[in-house]
């Protein structure tokens, strides 16, 4: 759960669901650590059971605009353009350590559903955010695992993958989501507030008003 | 790497093909953290491009002896019926968790080929080290990955899948492996000597017996 708008939208629409959750977040050392205050608002707004936040330092790898100082944030001022190509914003594998670390928890603690907001609509053109990708992680997490191997498995929930960003806004507004506590910008002002320039934010700002609606943070 | 006998071998093996090495470790507050010691003595023996020790603290997500220092690690006094069932010192996706960090780190430096000592013969019946596990990661990281999408995909290789305990000591001894420097206790003395009562311990005793030598750390 980063504490965007996806993250929060998918707690929300599994909470309708009846699912209860356990809420896990990454510090890695990400230029935008300014999430995980929205993270920790988003957790305590829909009272999850646990909210963790996990520490891993991407920065030991490397090779994305988002854990590395010295590359910069691209900028956009239009939708155009966005998921043509894979951006440097792009964390190598950053779902796949992530989903790993979900599963590992899951199995340690008896669980067996784990929620990711991977989009495959508007999105920026990460792989891992493909529904083929989903199901290759699932297979491969049910033939990793203790659980899996005993015939109780994993099932990996992607409420948002094939809906488009005004979709995901609409349904959150329905099921109450507020989004005045979420954070989406890779490349927050001094100040926090979003920089309207990155990936993030141009295709939050464009899904709000295609869904007729304004964002709160603005 | 761990540092124990099995990544020393597949090491020596990959450059017997001749590969050259980034080693990954990881430091994932283990209680034989001494392994560490061992993977920088066995990264400096086989002179690497670059050994990179991953800190990354396992305790958060718990579920195993080998990292929750309120779960024992079982004694063992024979090899009859280490495998049969998943012991608890099965760490919770850990092959994943650290296959994803190889595969984000070799994305990263635009390398292709990652070789894991997974063993699916004289093993403590871990399920992420047998093939189809190991295939479905595979297969998941060429979908995950901008290297994978564009073509240009990821191979695990891991020449110790169906060799025997003893195969792989032979194996290692014919290609000059140092076993002195290596370390496979889970639970070693405060002297840093084997315990040799764990599965590990067991296991490696053995395959130096019907290798037909000695361990040289006895």
């Amino acid at each position: 759960m980063s504490g965007g708008l996806d993250s929060a939208t998918t707690l929300a629409m599994g909470k309708e669901k009846g699912f209860e959750f356990y809420a896990l977040s990454f510090n890695y050392h990400q230029r935008h650590a300014i999430e995980l205050e929205a993270s920790k608002r988003v957790a305590t707004y829909f009272n999850v059971l646990n909210h963790k936040v996990f520490d891993i330092d991407l920065e030991q790898i490397g090779g994305s605009a988002l854990t590395d100082k010295n590359i910069d944030v691209p900028e956009n001022t239009e939708l155009a353009g966005i998921g043509d190509d894979i951006p440097i914003t792009y964390v190598p594998a950053r779902n796949t350590i992530f989903l790993s670390i979900a599963l590992g928890w899951a199995e340690s603690l008896g669980l067996h559903d784990i929620f990711i907001g991977a989009n495959a609509v508007d999105y920026s053109g990460y792989p891992d955010c493909r529904p083929e990708y989903i199901q290759a992680f699932e297979d491969m997490a049910n033939l990793a695992t203790k659980a899996g191997v005993e015939g109780n498995g994993f099932q990996i929930h992607t409420p948002l993958i094939s809906l488009t960003k005004s979709e995901i806004i609409k349904e959150g507004m329905r099921l109450g989501v507020d989004y005045g506590l979420t954070h989406s910008c890779y490349n927050p002002l001094e100040n926090g507030k979003p920089c309207r320039k990155c990936d993030s934010c141009i295709l939050r700002e464009a899904g709000f008003i295609e869904a007729g609606s304004t964002d709160p943070l603005l």
